[in-house]
């Protein structure tokens, strides 16, 4: 008999890490859920804060702060763990306390013997993903960042609203860094199966090249907006990572924009990048190269840079 | 043809309030979620965070941040606006002050035309829902508190724990004021349809009277020890808000115990407690008198004088 | 306050209306539903059997065996009557029969003062559906066939399979004629958002052009495989109109290729169709003008041909 | 890494075994779903009716006709295979008849190294899951009848809407044999936790203990006035064989009054009949033992005795 038990352990409470836990509550999406914290009375408290939710779900989600002894069994680890800038501190400096960081989590994990796929949502994402597959000599495919999975999603949700069509029918990509140098390949933006360059070029049409270049700029400006408003961006994300989660878990080959290793594609090697891949229970089964224009390819490839130089930086000694 | 527009107005979006709209779009329950706050920067940022995560949920709500004119045309007010105690503040100059809070929410609310029904979120719960009544001038059936909802679904958990049996198949109550003077009427704990007390004292048994008081206590203080942990409590309760809104939302005549207004039930009269009432679309449809023990009315009647006395030094103008 | 009663009603209680009222159920869909059917007694047994289920659901829909005038606030009326062949009987004579029988049914439900949505799922479903709008004399944006909704729904899973990808994520067409005129438009054929067609081409890749050819006659096929197997098919279009139904009712938006009437478009006019169009809760918002080729377009135009022929030959009085 | 794959084997594709694998398939409840038949192509034609439909259910089942072998790693053999009664074939014969059908299943399913959980749901139930017991030499534990779950359901749904309260919040079984000697606990019927009985007999009241006799009978008899309508009753049946499955699968502890084998529980032994039990991932966990009055536990053990009496003519040579 099969044991069916869809376990994940999460690592890091904050509220990134507890949006997807409370959302995998309320989607039912596992069996088991563990929450892993350096604090670990905190871990307790939200433990039993999601399981007073329980009894109103209709699941059976077994969930307990635990350690990372409950690693080996678990198809899915994911990592929101992370420490925050220091007034003053650098870029690479802070990168350096995280990958301390994460190298105090991934190495118990690894020695627990966990052989599932680890699942990075902290930032910068890229980064951190390609210091995971470092720190746990894992093979690449089970090694994914959140990449620009959230990004992708805005972008579809504001083109949706600005041609009146279900978020579904809008097939479009934010590709690159999680950041700054993130782009949409307007090439591959599609309403249904017609290309949105072309919606927008009809005569006498009701939509604009421009109300594209402006959904793009807010897409890419969103997360700093709602850190504005709220100091803090985590609901999104979270939800996010159970879609993730979902594609690996029931296996679905679904094309998601994750942050991936890539081997020579799109002209990139050796870097940790969002580009639609094929998700399932092997983690990432295929990375998808469309066909982009030189300029899109250009700003993939500049995007890809400046992750390869920020990953240069790090020491692992 | 129908107007089939499921839509709730949410005032106040700290983390209770968020954990309700974020469970109610991870569990689609309406189809149109407006959020208000006095900082509406912030309800802003809220809608944006909650929105992006839309596109991976499947679902087509309508969350945007609104003002009080939305309520016209609303099914149901969820109320977990208030203001915190500041130190050295007693607690009825804190009531006092969040009378003034609802009484700037209420009074527009009822301007609009609301015809909907209130749920009140905010602490003192049971007094906040009594305020509400009076400010609103609502009949009572149409102003509910979230009550021992939670507590109920805390104590069926842990009962369920207990007994190695599905929650869903524990039956009892935590009733009176959600606080201190609570307490679960053991004479009315069941599983299946076997009495707890039974169980307990069967001779040779695994089951205790100490195990059960042992839990009684536990759920008075699980709240507290959730604070102690990660300083306020939140997702539990988001999910038993939701849980209320689809017993009104789906006309379901569910049995939850829930803050209404006693009028000479259990010898108690106009004051609000928790208590299990039937709720559908129209608020309360009844509550149920269960056949209390002389110990446990004694209980509930206490709980009930304390509540009355909190109510009674309220100022209203 | 809103009514937000999503009620439908459903005319023809015979295997595939089942089906529909079946899934409706199991996804908890609506808030009422009504079977109606000639015989009474078999629109009462069947309620009973749906509502013995809706104890194990979770779901508080209303179901029951009605009437036409149950119509009167119906968002939606479900047409799957009819009568089947006669041994000998010409499709004319058929057709002329179901008409009959449509008079019976559009008639009452408009005079009910219905002003929702008719959604037509009994075959042959273009005409059936044309045969309705003239019948009722709705605006056609009101009269929906299922089309090739399902036809669509089969080619995207079979292509998943051929390509080991998420059918969510495969982009591709059934158009024209529920029937043996119906062809995919290859040229809109999409996997994420790179062309079917170049997959195929690829040097040295593992998919082909036949292949492709090969999966559309077998959905073109699968209807008869079907019923060669088990008689008729059922399941499969009772998924297709449960997912057209909550287009309408959650005002999605959603790109579907129901049967709707052209008007112009694809140099087609006055004949019900299935084409790509945008459904939420007006009926059809829109049609989708895909950019076929020559050939493809000859082909939908050779399908519509057929279809305006054999609903010309229809008498109506 | 877990292998958490839910895999359920289908015996029999006749109208209950397909309700249950179409609910199956629109609550999304298993990962894996095997349909046998020893029409195997009428197997073949109901998974691709099936799988069209998956398209549209946003669930990643993997649904396909098989073979005994793929019972080695199954969770649960589902059986609802059965042969129809001959005219003027006694009821014994037909027992034997059935008997014969269900070796031809068992014995090739234990061959096939299966570990999980037999449900039986092909009449007369209580007979065939006893039948299965001695033909696979399971622990009784691991063979299930589903028993009076259905008849249970019935009996809260009518007292739902007889009292107008959630079917949730009624607590009662019907107990005993699937048949004509099933019957009703009115001692263990409750609403809340309020006893129907008392309920009934309060002065003035508008519930009388003849509206609950009625209910009795109709709950027996709802079965034949279904058939009468529609000549069989499949339905619900389906969604309770999907409430079963589900306590298994999620481990539920849930009680169901499921059909097991008594071993001295209400002076009954060795005999299976409908009672209610805690029901988890092994399957019956443990019965509950109820405190019926005399007169009821009298009407359960005439019950048991007719079913003893059926099995104990089987001829297994």
């Amino acid at each position: 008999m099969n044991t069916n038990n869809r376990k994940v352990v999460l690592v890091g409470t904050g509220f990134v890490g507890m949006s997807y836990a409370y959302a995998m509550l309320n989607q039912n999406t596992c069996d088991e859920l563990v929450l892993v914290d350096i604090d670990k009375k905190r871990a307790e408290g939200e433990a039993m804060d999601l399981n007073h939710g329980l009894a109103f779900s209709g699941s059976h989600m077994k969930i307990y702060a635990g350690s990372y002894e409950d690693c080996t069994d678990a198809n899915i680890m994911v990592i929101s763990a992370g420490v925050a800038q220091k007034p003053g501190e650098t870029r690479l400096d802070l990168l350096q306390r995280n990958t301390a960081v994460f190298k105090s989590i991934v190495e118990p994990v690894v020695a627990s013997g966990f052989s599932g796929i680890f699942l990075i949502a902290t930032n910068p994402v890229d980064i951190m993903a390609h210091i995971t597959l470092t720190l746990s000599g894992f093979p690449s495919q089970r090694v994914i960042g959140t990449g620009t999975a959230l990004d992708t999603a805005r972008l579809r949700y504001m083109l949706g609203e600005y041609f009146h069509v279900d978020p579904r029918n809008v097939h479009a990509y934010v590709m690159g860094e999680h950041g700054d140098s993130e782009f949409v390949p307007w090439s591959q933006a599609l309403v249904a199966t017609k290309p949105v360059l072309d919606l927008c070029s009809e005569a006498g049409g009701k939509f604009s090249c421009d109300g594209m270049t402006k959904i793009g700029d807010e897409v890419k400006n969103a997360a700093q907006k709602i850190i504005e408003a709220k100091k803090s961006t985590y609901y999104g994300i979270g939800m996010a990572m159970v879609r993730i989660t979902k594609a690996i878990l029931s296996n679905e080959n679904s094309v998601l924009t994750v942050s991936t290793l890539l081997r020579g594609e799109y002209g990139c090697d050796n870097v940790y990048a969002g580009v639609p891949s094929i998700v399932n229970q092997n983690g990432i089964e295929s990375v998808i190269t469309l066909s982009l224009t030189d300029e899109e390819l250009k700003k993939f490839q500049d995007s890809c840079n400046i992750l390869k130089n920020a990953y240069s930086g790090i020491q692992f000694n």
